[in-house]
């Protein structure tokens, strides 16, 4: 008996789940339907594409409709939409977008792979010529052409998370000067604000303006060719091309309309194996909710990589093996003229909104590499941990080298339930073009392991200048005059042995240097006298973030 | 009551001794001694400053004495070298190099961080003029004395390892002809010989004299300040300067000489303490031996991160905490001439000599990101696991970018006692520029269960030509034109399908493709025909490296 199992959707997760299942089932019927007229294409490359990086557009076609016959026997429909199930007789609906027909399809085994659909606030001016999104091949023709057809200066890019900021790069990239409006005072949501604001002053000072705090109303057209884009403070931006980046939704009307079960964030609701509601049903990529490991909750994360693994899941349940999707940790990197943010687990607002309370921060600002050698680059990198048992919550970096790496090994400790005292003693390679004998992410463990140990205590940033502490700064005189925080005692490390009685005594002390290692070996010191004293993590430089996102009074 | 605590050796892990257990004691009474000019210096750095990569020898100095004195109230006692240790009265005695005076010093804990010495083979000529080794800041002063003093055109390296490549990319920098002297038939011998061939390959292609499994015999004088370089196969090469790189042996003297216990590699042993079987002496570094976490062995690894680590965890426990050294597992990397190769784990070779059977190997040549960004480059990957439990034991990488990332995440992993399994697992950052939807990290941990799980048998490369199977290469008739196995049938994948028929019968089937992918497809279409069909791990790529290797009949 040939099983007849029909896929919707062919990018990620239904291109995956399709070359899987033919590896394990030979005998299987396997017909793969999308609207659109490719599949296996490389969505995540389209950004590059507009900004000319990628210039031949063939290479983001992964897989084409013949090499999915010939290698796979897989039956690839392009242009062809599933507009209806019919659980009860066990078949779709399917459309033939070019001729216009319909027809039924009978399957044993059906797999949702439609992915996720850009947010179209409901607003007028969203027609109009030189607006566009950026999902597909043809978004990215179009956005293309606009910017052959005839000179463009100028651009909204409307949204300030991953494809935004990468549109935002590869426009400017293209000549054009960018405007980005996001309505959340902080670009790139996934990040905490402080990490964000280094994003958002590297923009500004490439010469991206950035309208952070303001929200996208409406466009117009505008004399010219040129269109009007409204914001919510009632401010006119004139300008030649609209990029609507707000994000996507989870294409779930066609499960929904089945009578499938939908989730709280609007996401196909599966199992481990990746089934839905219909045990016959599967559904794979960014169109259904998935367990984020960290806060145990249910969340959508639109991303190639957990949909691929998912898509290789479905195949393996539906062959009959055991598999399932351990979740996600929504890993996630973008680089913005270069300077690259990524993130792993979760965020410190994450935590809160979780209502996880029990964590700890520490924030440090090493070198990409051995400072000895040429060309190390700072890296920002906040580390979230739990206070009870030291498993790591999450991190976030940013920087200009080494970013990836060090996200990548804090995600591989994630996963495998690592604590900040595993993250201390992890074996990384160390040769001075690539890290450092304490690389830093060995640093970022021994930090967050003497605050849990009580070495190093920490100070809350939020309350600098609120709470009645004595703020130490042991840098030396001339970086202390450069700037340094309001109130603050100078008093250098390199003199803080001869001049310990200088130390005001009687109150608490929040001790902090440039980066943050100075400030330990000066508390480590005070508190073997006997006095009480905090860490202001990451010092100076840390501060100057807290700053940019306005976290501080 | 001040105890006194004393250290022999300041560069690494003397150094972190010292900082770190003032940290977690202000009242102890620390004294470090080290017999040459500086302390705590940046060892790595030392092939960098005799390539003027590093130009400022300032550069490689971390930490003076006056910072050691100032920040931590350290005594730094440099030029001063400890010959002997009494432990009846706890003494050592010190002799001050610049003096000669010798004196006593008494101890309540001792600290050993003496390093290791560079061998010197028992042969005429090491100290003629213009023969050097690399293990200090003078030693390098040295040799840029020596290429300064007039024009030198040639350099003998003698030794592969990674300092005699380091040493060779730096002389070659220099603009020096470089020959490398290498006894065994590899370079880089933590690495398995199939991985070291696309380093020599490399090596030679840029230039440099690569005289592999020919040893170094001795130096004569030659005409005009040159010298005779002669090795065991009776050639001689005159040259205008030598490095000696033979590697390093543990620096264990002064402990053999007071009784402590030495193993069997030659060093210090030491419990996971880091105390020596004198209970108030604790050892450090280069020096002692190590537990090897995959093999359960005792090695010697004379490597910066590890000796750090110990230091840090003598400190510890001679402050009375808990830590214990969690033992080695040999992660190291090195860069010659923009190609990195990195190991971490154990190797092929490794395995077989600890007496492991039961693993199984993969190697995949996939680009270090999306093969749809322009400039991925490719990452030669192999991985080594238990076939009992999947568990991950060993990985070697060489290539041009994102060879440390790879590395890094597999040795997180390897901590953490993963399988590959989890290696399919793991979310990693992906955008175009830093990796795939599916990185290399996750496609060898795919490829690895479908080894375990019987779904991709594989053929022993070792074996090729010996057995009687046939050899199918799957890859299409232009590459097959190019160079193929002896004896391989082609019948192409994009015509498996069709030409079912063709395909051998009645023998076992070895399929290979270019680099593993388009075989797997094969291997599992005709598996599910009922065919026995192993796979060629790797294919033709891997191929190439295991016969430039010689491993191959």
């Amino acid at each position: 008996m040939t099983r007849r199992v029909l896929i919707v959707g062919g990018v990620a997760g239904g291109a995956s789940a399709a070359a899987r299942l033919r590896r394990l089932d030979e005998r299987a019927e396997i017909v793969l339907f999308d609207r659109g007229p490719h599949v296996s294409f490389a969505n995540c490359g389209l950004p590059y594409y507009v900004g000319d990086v990628i210039t031949d557009e063939r290479r983001l076609l992964v897989a084409s409709r013949e090499l999915f016959r010939d290698r796979f026997n897989i039956d690839v429909q392009t242009e062809h939409e599933v507009t209806g199930i019919d659980r009860a007789t066990q078949t779709v609906r399917v459309k033939d977008l070019r001729a216009g027909a319909e027809h039924d399809e009978h399957y044993d085994v059906l797999v949702l792979a439609p992915g996720a659909a850009p947010i179209r606030p409901a607003a007028r001016g969203l027609d109009l010529p030189g607006v566009f999104v950026v999902r597909t091949i043809p978004d990215t023709q179009r956005i293309r052409a606009w910017l052959e057809e005839r000179p463009r200066r100028e651009a909204v890019v409307v949204g300030g998370g991953f494809i935004g900021l990468e549109m935002a790069e590869n426009l400017v990239r293209r000549g054009l000067e960018v405007t980005v409006l996001e309505k959340l005072p902080q670009v790139m949501p996934p990040v905490d604000p402080e990490m964000a604001a280094e994003i958002a002053r590297h923009l500004r000072t490439e010469g991206v303006q950035l309208r952070l705090g303001e929200g996208f109303r409406d466009i117009e057209p505008a004399t010219g060719d040129r269109l009007a884009v409204r914001t919510d403070r009632d401010a006119t931006i004139t300008t030649d091309l609209v990029i609507l980046a707000l994000g996507v939704r989870p294409e779930a009307a066609l499960a929904q309309a089945a009578g499938l079960a939908i989730g709280a964030r609007g996401g196909i609701v599966v199992d481990e194996r990746m089934r839905t509601s219909d045990p016959k049903i599967y559904a794979v990529g960014d169109a259904v909710e998935v367990r984020d490991v960290i806060i145990g909750q249910e969340i959508i994360l639109p991303l190639a990589g957990p949909a691929n693994r998912q898509g290789r899941v479905a195949a393996e349940a539906i062959a009959g093996r055991w598999a399932r999707f351990r979740g996600v940790q929504a890993t996630a990197i973008v680089s913005v003229l270069d300077l690259t943010v990524a993130t792993t687990g979760a965020s410190e607002k994450g935590l809160r909104r979780a209502g996880v309370t029990d964590f700890g921060a520490i924030y440090l600002h090493p070198g990409h590499h051995a400072g000895y050698y040429p060309g190390a680059t700072p890296i920002h990198l906040k580390l979230l941990y739990s206070r009870e048992d030291g498993r790591i919550l999450g991190a976030q970096a940013v920087g200009q080298e080494g970013i990836d790496k060090r996200i990548d090994v804090i995600a591989t400790m994630i996963q495998m339930r690592g604590t900040v005292h595993d993250l201390a003693e992890v074996e990384l390679c160390y040769a001075p073009q690539f890290g450092a004998a304490k690389d830093p992410i060995n640093i970022a463990g021994m930090m967050a392991a003497n605050a849990l140990r009580g070495d190093m205590p920490l100070a809350d940033w939020t309350q600098v200048g609120r709470r009645g502490a004595v703020l130490l700064d042991v840098r030396e005189p001339d970086e202390f005059a450069h700037g340094h925080l309001e109130g603050a005692v100078n008093l250098p490390l390199s003199e803080l042995r001869r001049r310990i009685d200088d130390v005001p005594r009687g109150r608490e002390i929040w001790v902090y240097c440039a980066a943050g290692q100075r400030a330990y070996y000066a508390q480590r010191l005070l508190m073997q006298l006997g006095l009480d004293v905090k860490n202001l993590s990451g010092g100076f430089t840390t501060y100057t973030m807290m700053r940019e996102a306005g976290l501080l009074p």
